[in-house]
């Protein structure tokens, strides 16, 4: 561990946003969620939330083993609404990334105050249990014959624009906001591999 | 076909940017090149260049037959001098998307011109030879643990920046920008499925 390393690492700590995350909602493929992760890691996420079954295979979390599974940790729950409340109780407001004709466009939501944002699966999109509990669909534009982009690449837009709306409102400037608890066990862990 | 889907896909064809493409240089999974091609045809790019040496599997098609490549058409090469050539031939400057100390900020090019962006492979990134054709390294900052993003997040990011400033600049609006046989052949190739 070189000293800028560790700088590094404290200074990218600084910058996690513990008001803000990712809810998939029944996204299989390893790699659609491994390219999440990763996403998140680059905006200053650190976790990702997760609706799995109870009995449903976590073999895809190998493929992002040593990678960004370990600096964004995926947290599973056992339905949509342990996961909702969970999230609510933590005073998240819920954007469901939905294709639909009354979704606002992605760029119009406020993303500065705390929130998660809700993808889908490939064919089933974001389910209806999840989007009743949402505060508005939000939707990105597009101009070609295919209807819906890969759920990573969705993510990435938005959390794109995420970023940009907490950069100009200087969240990425206040020094940590992560309780000091969970702070400090962070960086041991991310110093001793 | 119904009228609608009819007015509909004429209107895609006379947002296709004939000026802007992607060339995916040494880019080997199809997931990852599936995901490009449905985000290019998102932001209207009609065709996708993708250097593949000559023996190596095109199986990495299948995925995405009766999907977006038949929205965005893959042009391969056998290697990376010929398609240079190629897109410089046509009056494009070429970007690369590189992680490098010298790269500039990917917002910070102009896009409006005819340009191709260069995007490269998960271990190697876009190659030395590659890189000398180009008219500047562009890079996406990141605040995390994780050093670079998956490649067709990467596209994506970038991909969203170039449609901004070409929806800034108008040329979605200037009517169809297509050779007239191309589009004439496109939509009848779009209109009998
Ligand atoms: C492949 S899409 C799902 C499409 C699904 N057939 C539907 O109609 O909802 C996978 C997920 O990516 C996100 N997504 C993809 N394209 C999007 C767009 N243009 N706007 C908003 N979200 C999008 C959504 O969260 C969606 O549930
Ligand atoms: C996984 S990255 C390659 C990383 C490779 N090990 C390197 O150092 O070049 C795959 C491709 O995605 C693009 N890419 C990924 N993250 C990027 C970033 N932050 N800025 C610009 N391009 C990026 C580049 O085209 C890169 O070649």
């Amino acid at each position: 561990m070189t000293p800028r390393r560790f700088y590094r690492i404290r200074q990218i700590l600084d910058q996690r946003q513990p008001d803000l995350t990712v809810l998939a909602d029944g996204i299989h493929k390893s790699q659609n969620i491994s390219a999440i992760l990763r996403t998140c890691d680059a905006v200053g996420i650190n976790e990702l939330h997760w609706i799995v079954p109870p009995g449903e295979k976590s073999g895809i979390w190998k493929r992002s083993a040593g990678g960004s599974a370990r600096w964004v940790k995926p947290q599973r729950h056992p339905d949509s609404a342990i996961a909702v409340a969970h999230l609510q109780a933590r005073g998240m407001v819920l954007y469901a990334a939905h294709l639909s004709p009354t979704a606002v466009d992605y760029r119009e939501v406020d993303y500065t105050r705390p929130c998660a944002v809700v993808l889908g699966a490939e064919k089933e999109g974001v389910s209806t249990a999840v989007r009743a509990a949402c505060s508005a669909e939000i939707t990105i534009p597009m101009y070609g014959m295919v209807e819906s982009f890969n759920v990573s690449v969705a993510a990435a837009l938005i959390l794109a624009e995420v970023r940009q709306q907490r950069e100009r409102a200087g969240l990425y400037d206040t020094g940590s906001r992560l309780p000091k608890d969970l702070y400090e066990r962070t960086l041991f862990e991310w110093c001793h591999p």
